[in-house]
């Protein structure tokens, strides 16, 4: 049995992982991110407690406890070398968890948890696996020989941050043109609100009442599937960023499964399928086998699944 | 001792490399491409015999025989699936080799191989390496782990194919807007000839005598050296160009090193320096270990010393 903790800016969420990675029991948190991480780190490590003793299961049977965290992580040193929303820099989150909890602790960011527990939930071995989020912004996570793979400092797989369109539109990062200014969620829902703006008198515009707030990721495709042309015209353009992105990701990798994730992966085929039409026209090298292209099938638990597997990964 | 095989369009190359890397001997002979397979593999086994055989090194005393070929390679099944410039397709190498040498022989990609060898002479313990070569177009090899990583079908590592551009300049590759369409020597020296074409008096025109075809790589760099500003300009966007691929594959692999290759590496500080300043004005994660850049130290023979190393990595 394995303890994995899922550390957010809202909240701290633990669960009892089996070796199905079947979650068993949770217990969650609030993080009240403003305090001391000694605080902090000590409500982690009572919150996995609590996860295994309300199943009836003692620690004695723990194998060992994962941390998902965003931000970048050392797991060598055991610190959280820097996470935006909790405020932490150079956290040394291990050694403060282990004055409660006497296993071993592992830690990981947040996006390469969910990449593990994909990867470990398809059951299958992989040579190479690579996950791509699409949410707020654009998260990856990369899986070689049954290993994650994030570069000798940690701080590797930022797939949303290669420049897609140089000089284009502003990204968070500082730089211009990032993948994930337009493959993001939140690309998508400014192109809509961009849209919405120009077109007040458009059946998009009538989905949200036209008030730009009431604007989503869904919002575009409601209107695309009721055949309006400007939902499908956004729609359509989305996916041309989404899939020029993936593109160069398979012309980098070529990974035996890659895995497309976050809230919009709901969309199933309707991504699914002309995501995959590009890639195949477009990659680089057609005279091999294919990478296979995949929804992701975890949802909110990857993250979960994947940091309570991060000792044997 | 390995014996090491260069195959190219024009020319096979062999080499004799000890357990250091250092070339003891060497032998070549014409590719003529145009051939069936059997001739060909039959002149890289010769070939490679007598580069051992002229140093007075028995075949007894070779480990093992490694062929750097460029396009796609399947080691796994020992097949050159694809070159284009010697038009070969699914073609059994290995075992066609093995009716002269009977000795373990490993295949890989010429780019993978090149950086294989610069990986090698370095001689350090390195979590992660990648090499990107500056030549007709964009070539990458990615070390992970001291193991060449190239997918799960041998085709990953084309770094010079990641949209850099969308929508942009046309790729040999049929996208549009890849990194190797800019940032090769061919992308400079077609910014260098349009410059001239809209600049007939200028400087930079005398030093090719208005002669498209004089002009080549070093163009621009010559008359950048000499204060001239047209030149100068085709320079500084080229770098741009370069930088921006790169900072994607730091912000991708965080390697411990990045080496840049290709003959116009040769231009050492004069490339290396805005590029690095770039890359970490830019590069996503700010707040660890950063990735060290380096020119790569040894032009044409990378591909040979990698090639020999093939078998231990």
């Amino acid at each position: 049995m394995y303890l994995a903790i899922d550390l957010g800016g809202t909240n701290i969420k633990a669960g009892l992982v089996d070796e199905d990675g079947k979650i068993i029991n949770r217990a969650q948190r609030p993080t009240l991110a403003h305090r001391g991480y000694e605080e902090i780190a000590k409500d982690m490590a009572l919150c996995a407690i609590e996860a295994a003793e309300t199943a009836g299961v003692s620690m004695d049977d723990i194998e060992s406890v994962g941390i998902g965290s965003p931000g970048t992580i050392d797991n060598n040193r055991g610190i959280i070398v820097y996470a935006n929303n909790i405020n932490f820099r150079n956290t040394p989150i291990r050694s403060e968890m282990q004055k409660y909890i006497n296993k071993p602790i592992y830690m990981g960011n947040d996006a390469d948890c969910a990449a593990l527990g994909e990867y470990v939930m398809l059951k299958k071995d992989m040579k190479s696996f690579v996950f791509v989020t699409l949410g707020t912004g654009v998260g990856g996570g990369i899986i070689i020989d049954g290993k994650l793979f994030s570069g000798f400092n940690g701080a590797g797989g930022e797939l949303g941050h290669m420049t897609l369109v140089k000089g284009g539109k502003k990204c968070t990062c500082g730089r211009k043109g990032c993948y994930e200014a337009y493959a993001s969620v939140t690309g998508l829902i400014d192109a809509t609100k961009q849209a919405i703006l120009e077109n007040p008198n458009s059946y998009l515009a009538s989905l949200c009442k036209n008030n730009l707030e009431e604007v989503g990721g869904k919002t575009a495709f409601l209107a695309a599937k009721d055949g309006d042309e400007l939902g499908k015209k956004i729609v359509d353009e989305w996916i041309g960023y989404v899939s020029e992105g993936i593109t160069n990701i398979v012309n980098i990798f070529q990974p035996e499964v890659l895995a497309i994730g976050g809230a919009i992966s709901k969309e199933g085929d309707t991504i699914l399928k002309p995501i995959t039409e590009f890639v195949e026209k477009y990659r680089y090298s057609k005279d091999v086998d294919q990478t296979r292209l995949e929804i992701a099938r975890l949802g909110n638990d990857a993250g979960l699944i994947g940091a309570a597997f991060l000792g044997k990964h």
